[in-house]
C-alpha cells in the first residue's frame, strides 16, 4: 500500500468523524432524538423535553466534550458502577502504553527504519508515493546494528507494560474491595445458587433443600427459593403484556375506540371486545399454568439459598457440600435482576455437555467466518481481483477507486461482518449454562476477543486458509519464523484497519447509527410519546474486545511499523471522550460485576506481549541478528512468570471476596437496624418474575395471590 | 532380536527369580536376618528370635506365599492403611486389564500377526531362530483387512480400561470416605498450616496469629503453634544422640570400659570421660540454642493452627483469608509425625521460586540422563558397537555373549541407572517447599513416573537424541506418524525389558538385596543386638512409577506386540504375592494419605491410553488403512472427556473431605468423653521435635523444661 492510499483512507475517515461529531452535536439537542442520545438522563428525570424551538438547537456545540472530559472517576463510579470505571481504565491504560511506545516508536524506531535501504530509498520529494513498507522494520538490511534499537524497545515496552499491568491490577483490586465495603447489603451477597439437587423419592426439591441446609448449616441458613420451569409461563405473560398494551392503547385513543374492524369475510366486530376477550383467555391460561408450575413436579433441581451472613454464604459456596461433587453444586448467586431465567438447565451432565457443544460451535463459526476474510484478502491484492474478474480492469485503473478499494473497502467489509459476531457469541454463551447476564457477557467477551484475534489477526496474517493456519499451530517450532515473515507484510493493512475500523467504530458509537435509524423508522408508528424509555446497557462483549484487539495490534506492531501508533492514539483519545459521554448520557449499568472484566484485559495484554516477543524472535532471526534473537528468549519466560505471579496475587480476589472482608462487613451490619427489613426482602428476592403477581383485567384478582409456597417463607 | 535371545533372557531371569525365592525362603528363617526380612513383625513383637538350631531352618518352605495370598483387603487396611490397599489395587487393576488384553492379544492378535508375510514367513521348524518382529503388527502387509482385528482390540481395551478406571475411582473414593469415618479423631483433621504470616512491627508471629484467628474464627479457633528455625538445633541434637549412644555403649561394655585410647601424640586419656565431657558441652550448646530459638526473632512466618472442629479447620482451609492472597496462605496440616521440618521456607515468593528452580533441575536431570540411555542404545545395535570398538568383534561373534549383550545387558544398565533416580527426585521434591513426607513422596512419585516415561519410553523409541525428541514434541502433527514407525521397532527391547527389569526388580524386592548386604557389612561392627529395629516404609515413589510404567508398556504394546503380555502377567503375579508379603513382614506405614496416590495412577493410565491411541492412528495410516485411522480419532477425544468427567466427579474428594462428611464426624465426637483429653494433646501435637525435652546426662535437668510459650497454650 502506498502512503497516498493510506492518506485517502485517513481523509475519508477524518471526514466521517467530523461529520458524525457535527451531526451528533446538532441531533442530540432535538427533543425527538432524546431517546437515542440521552435516554439515561431522560429516565432519571434529569432532562426535560424542551418543546420550544430556538436557533441554538441547530448550531453544533462542543459542550458535551468538556463535560465528558471533566467527569471524575469517583463520579463515574457512583453513577455507572465499577465496571464502567474498569472499562474507562482499559482505555487510559492503553493510552499510557501507547504514549510511551509512541515516543520510542516515532522518535527512535521510525527514523531508524527510514535509514535502511533494504527496499529502496525514500522518495522525499513525493512522500505520498512511497510504499508504507519503507517505514517498517522490513526496510532495514539483515545484520544491521541498528536493529538493537528495536531490541531495546521490545525490552523497554515489555517492562513498562508489565509494570502498568501490575499497578492496574492492584488498583482495581483495591477499588473492588473498597466498593464491596461501601455497598449496602445486597441479596446476592447473602445467597448462593445450588444446582444438581438430588431428590429422594416422595419428597420435593424444596423439602430436600430445607432438610440439607438445616442439617449442615443450621446457624447460618435463612431461606431458599426453588427454581421452577417457567418458559411456558414467560411466553404467556409476554403475550398478555402485548395484548394489554394494545388494549389500553385502543381504549385511550378516542378516534379508534369506535373503530370497527372489518374482517376478512366482511364480518364486523368490536376490536376492544375482541382483545378484551382474548386477554381474559390468556389470563385464564396463566392461572392454570401458574398453579401447575407451582407444583413440585415443575421444580427444577436448583435453588437459591440465602444465609444470614455473607460469610455463611461464602463458606457454603467454597466448601464441597456433598460426597458426590456433582451433586449440591454451589455457585455464587447473581444479583436478582441479573438472573437469566430462560435457560436453567439443572443436571450436571447436561450443563457439561452443552459447554462442549458450545465450544465445538465456536470452532465451527470461526472456520465459517474465514470466507469473508478471504474476500477481504482478495481485495487487498488487486492483481488477484483483476485475474478473477477481468471486466473490473478498466475501473481499477482509476487511481482513486483502486485506492478506496485497497485502503478502505476491505476493512469496511470486515467491520460489517464483525458486527454480527458479538450477538452470536452472546447467544452461544447463553446456552452454555450461565445463569446471569453478567456471566454470559463475560464469557461472550472472551469468545469475541479470541474470535477477533484469530479471525482478523491470524487469518489476515496467514492469508486465510484454515488448513494453513492449523498446520502452523501444529508446528509450534516454526511459529516465530512464520510470524516474522507474515506479520510485517500486513503492517499497512492493519494501519488502515485502525483508521477505518477504529475511528469509524468510535464515532458511530457516538452517533449511535443503528438506534438512530431504528428510532426514525419507528417514529411514525409509535403512538404515545410517553412510553417507557428503555435505557440501554453498554455491551461490554462488543466494545471491550475491540479495544483489546487494537491494543494487541499496537503492541505487536509498535516496533515493526511505528507508524501505526499515532493513528491508534487518535482512536484511543476519541474512545476516551466518547465512552465517557455515553456513560453520562446513554448507558445505565444493568448489573455490577465489580471489575470482574479486568482479568480478561490482563490476559489479553499478556498474550499480546508474548506474541510480540515471538515475532521479535522471528524477526531478529530473519534479519540474521542471532544474538538479539537469543537474548529476547528470556522475555516471554519472564512475562509468563509475571503473569503467573499476578494470577496468584490478584486473581483470587476477582473470584470471591476473602474471609477478612466478608466478616468485617457482617460485623458492621450487626448494629444496622434496617437489617430486619432486608432479611424480609431477601426471602423473596429471587422469586422468578414470571411467578410474581401481575394484574391486567379488573376481574382477575385471583392472579394476585402470591405464589410462594410455605416452605419458601423465611425460616 | 531373535526369539532365542529373548529365551536366553527369560532363562537367566527365571533362574534368578527361582534362586531369589529359594534364598529368601531359607534366609528369612535365620534369626540373624530377622531385621532384614521381618522387621515389622519383630518391632511389633509378633516374632521372637529363635536361638535354637534345627534342620527346618535350612529347607526352603513356601508357607509365606500362602500367607501373602490369603491376606484379605480388610486385614491389609487395618495393618498397613489405605495407601497399601491402593497400592495393591494398582496391581490387581493391572492384572485385570492385562488378563483381558492378554486373552485378546494372544488368542486373536498374535495369530493374526503371524499370518502376515510382510517380513518373511515364520520358520516353524526352528522357532527360536525367528525374529521377534514376526509376531508383531509389522508383519502384516499394508492395507490388510486383518488390521480391523487390531482396530476392534483398541476400542475394546479402551472401553474396558475406562470402565475399570471409573469403577476403581469410585471404589477408592468410597473407601476413603469410609476410612475417614472409621478413624479416631486425629490432630491433622483439626489443624491447618498457615504460611506467609504478615507481622506488624513490634509484635511476634505468635501474637499476630492469635489476633487474626481470634478475630475471624472466634468460635472455632483452639490454639496455634508457631514454627521456629531449628535446623541448627536439629544438628546439635543429632550429634548429642550419636555421642550418647557411643557413650552408653562404652559404659555397658565391660571389655572396653577400661580401654584407654592412645592419641596421635601418645597421650592417653579416658575415652568415657572424654565423650562425657563432649556430651556436656553439646548439651550446654543445646540449652543456649534452645533459649535462642524460642525467642520471637527465630520464629518463621508459619504456624499450625488448630480448631475445635474438623469443619472449622476445613472452612479456614478453603476460604481465602486475607485480602492479599499471598498472605495467610492456608493448607491442610499433615499428620504430626509426617511433618518434614528441615525445609520450612516461609515466604510465598521463595517457595514459588524454589518450585521453578526444581522444575528446571528436573529438566536438566532428564537431559543428563540421556547419556546412559545412549549407551544402552549402542548395546542393542551390536553392529554399531563393533564399529566403535573393533577389538570386541571376536567376542561378539560368540552367540551366547552377543545374546546376553543384546537381550540382557541393556536393560540391566538402565535398571542400575534408574535406581538412583527416585532418591534424587525425592530430594528435589523436598526442597520444593512441601512440608510433609507424604507430599514429598507424592510429588517425587509423579516426577519419577514422567522421568521414566520420557527417559525410558520416548528416549528408547526415538533413539535418544534430545534435540530429535524436542523437535518431535514441537511438531505435534507428526507425532502419531513417528510413533507408528518407531514404537513397533522397539517391541523386542521392551519385551526384554519387562523380563529383566520387571522380574528382577520384583524378586530383588523380595530378597531385599541392598538391606541384606548392608546388614552383612554392618553385622561385625554392630555390638548390641537389641538395638532399636528400624521398620522401613515402602518407598511409593520408587515402586509405584515402576508398576505404572509397566502398565504403560502393556497398554501401548498390547496390539503391536501381544507377546509382551504373558511376561507382563508373570511380573504382575510376582508383584502381587511379593508386595503382599512385604506389607505383612517388612513395611510399616509411615503416614496415611488415605489413597491420595490414586489420582496419579488414574492420570498415568489415561496418558497410556491416549498414547496407545495416537500410535494406533499412526499405525493405521502407515498401513494404509485410512478408514480405521479416521475412526480411531474419536477415541482419544472420548478418553479425555472421560478423564475430565472423572476429575469433576472424583478428584475433589481426594483433595479435601466434603462438608457433609466433616460435619457428621464432628457431631459424633460431641458425645465422646475422650475429646477433652484429645484437645489437650492437640495443643502440643505440632511441637517441633527439636524443641521437645530430651535428657542425656543426669545433670542436665534444665533441658526438660518445656519450651511452649504462653501464647501457644490452648486458648
Amino acid at each position: 500500500m502506498l502512503v497516498s492510499a493510506l492518506l485517502t483512507s485517513v481523509g475519508i475517515n477524518s471526514g466521517l468523524c467530523v461529520l458524525f461529531f457535527i451531526l451528533y452535536s446538532i441531533l442530540r439537542k432535538q427533543p425527538s432524538n432524546y431517546e437515542v442520545y440521552i435516554p439515561r438522563l431522560l429516565a432519571e428525570g434529569n432532562s426535560k423535553r424542551r418543546t420550544g424551538f430556538n436557533l441554538e438547537r441547530l448550531i453544533p456545540s462542543p459542550g458535551w466534550v468538556k463535560r465528558a472530559w471533566k467527569l471524575s472517576e469517583d463520579d463515574l463510579l457512583s453513577t455507572s458502577g465499577l465496571d464502567a470505571v474498569v472499562f474507562m481504565r482499559v482505555i487510559t491504560f492503553s493510552l499510557r502504553v501507547f504514549l510511551f511506545a509512541g515516543v520510542i516508536g516515532i522518535f527512535v524506531l521510525l527514523p531508524v527504519n527510514c535509514t535502511g535501504d533494504q527496499l529502496n530509498d525514500i522518495d522525499f520529494a513525493d512522500l505520498s508515493n512511497n510504499s508504507l513498507d519503507l517505514f517498517t522494520i522490513s526496510n532495514l538490511e539483515s545484520g544491521s546494528k541498528r536493529l538493537w534499537a528495536h531490541f531495546s524497545a521490545v525490552y523497554l515496552v515489555t517492562a513498562f507494560v508489565c509494570y502498568l499491568l501490575y499497578y492496574e491490577y492492584k488498583y482495581i483490586t483495591a477499588k473492588r474491595i473498597a466498593y464491596f465495603h461501601s455497598t449496602k447489603p445486597q441479596p446476592h451477597q447473602f445467597t448462593i445458587l445450588v444446582r444438581s439437587i438430588p431428590v429422594s423419592a416422595g419428597s420435593s426439591v424444596s423439602e430436600s433443600v430445607e432438610r440439607f441446609f438445616l442439617e449442615y448449616h443450621p446457624f447460618t441458613y435463612l431461606s431458599h427459593m426453588v427454581v421452577h420451569r417457567t418458559s411456558k409461563l414467560q411466553s404467556l405473560i409476554k403475550d398478555a403484556k402485548k395484548l394489554y398494551k394494545r388494549l389500553t392503547h385502543l381504549q385511550s385513543d378516542p378516534n379508534q375506540q369506535k373503530y370497527r374492524h372489518i374482517g376478512l369475510f366482511g364480518r364486523k366486530f368490536d376490536l376492544v371486545d375482541h382483545y378484551g376477550k382474548k386477554l381474559e383467555d390468556i389470563e385464564e391460561n396463566l392461572r392454570l399454568e401458574r398453579s401447575e408450575v407451582s407444583l413440585a413436579a415443575e421444580e427444577v433441581g436448583a435453588a437459591f439459598v440465602s444465609f444470614k451472613t455473607r460469610y455463611g454464604a461464602a463458606v457454603a459456596f467454597h466448601m464441597q457440600q456433598s460426597t458426590n461433587p456433582t451433586q449440591w453444586v454451589t455457585e455464587q448467586a447473581p444479583e436478582p435482576h441479573d438472573v437469566y431465567w430462560p435457560f436453567f438447565s439443572s443436571s450436571f451432565m447436561k450443563r457439561w455437555l452443552s459447554k462442549i457443544v458450545v465450544i465445538v460451535a465456536c470452532i465451527f463459526l470461526t472456520i465459517l467466518f474465514l470466507i469473508p476474510v478471504l474476500v477481504v484478502q482478495g481485495l487487498t491484492n488487486l492483481n488477484q481481483l483483476e485475474i478473477w474478474f477481468p471486466f473490473l480492469k478498466s475501473i481499477l485503473t482509476i487511481t482513486f477507486i483502486s485506492q478506496v478499494i485497497t485502503g478502505y473497502l476491505p476493512s469496511l467489509i470486515l467491520l460489517l461482518f464483525l458486527k454480527i459476531v458479538p450477538p452470536i457469541m452472546e447467544f452461544l454463551s447463553s446456552i452454555q449454562g450461565y445463569i446471569c447476564h453478567s456471566d454470559i457477557e463475560k464469557s461472550a467477551c472472551n469468545k469475541v476477543l479470541w474470535f477477533t484475534i484469530w479471525n482478523i489477526f491470524f487469518a489476515t496474517v496467514f492469508s486465510g486458509s484454515v488448513l494453513y493456519q492449523v498446520s502452523i499451530i501444529l508446528e509450534p517450532k516454526n511459529i516465530p519464523a512464520r510470524l516474522a515473515v507474515a506479520v510485517p507484510a500486513q503492517a499497512s493493512f492493519f494501519i488502515a484497519y485502525v483508521v477505518t475500523s477504529g475511528w469509524t467504530s468510535a464515532s458511530s458509537e457516538l452517533f449511535r447509527i443503528i438506534p438512530f435509524i431504528w428510532s426514525l423508522i419507528r417514529k411514525p408508528f409509535s403512538c404515545c410519546s410517553d412510553e417507557e424509555i428503555e435505557v440501554p446497557a453498554i455491551p461490554y462483549h462488543r466494545d471491550l474486545p475491540r479495544i483489546l484487539f487494537f491494543g494487541l495490534l499496537g503492541i505487536t506492531y509498535f516496533f515493526l511499523a511505528p507508524l501505526i501508533l499515532p493513528f491508534l492514539l487518535v482512536y484511543l483519545c476519541l474512545a476516551y471522550v466518547i465512552y465517557r459521554n455515553q456513560f453520562i448520557n446513554v448507558y445505565a449499568p444493568k448489573y455490577e460485576t465489580a471489575g470482574k472484566f479486568w482479568p480478561i484485559v490482563h490476559n489479553s495484554m499478556i498474550f499480546s506481549l508474548v506474541l510480540m516477543q515471538a515475532i521479535a524472535v522471528g524477526i531478529f532471526t530473519l534479519k540474521k541478528l542471532s544474538l538479539a534473537s537469543t537474548l529476547v528468549f528470556p522475555l516471554p519466560v519472564l512475562t509468563l512468570l509475571f503473569n503467573e505471579y499476578c494470577r496468584k496475587r490478584f486473581l483470587p480476589n476477582f473470584i470471591a471476596y476473602p474471609a477478612e472482608v466478608l466478616i468485617k462487613r457482617d460485623r458492621e451490619d450487626r448494629n444496622d437496624p434496617t437489617m430486619e427489613e432486608f432479611y424480609d426482602n431477601l426471602v423473596t428476592a429471587y422469586q422468578d418474575p414470571a411467578l410474581l403477581p401481575i394484574q391486567f383485567s379488573p376481574n382477575a384478582d385471583s392472579l394476585n395471590s402470591p405464589l410462594i409456597s410455605a416452605a419458601e417463607v423465611r425460616h
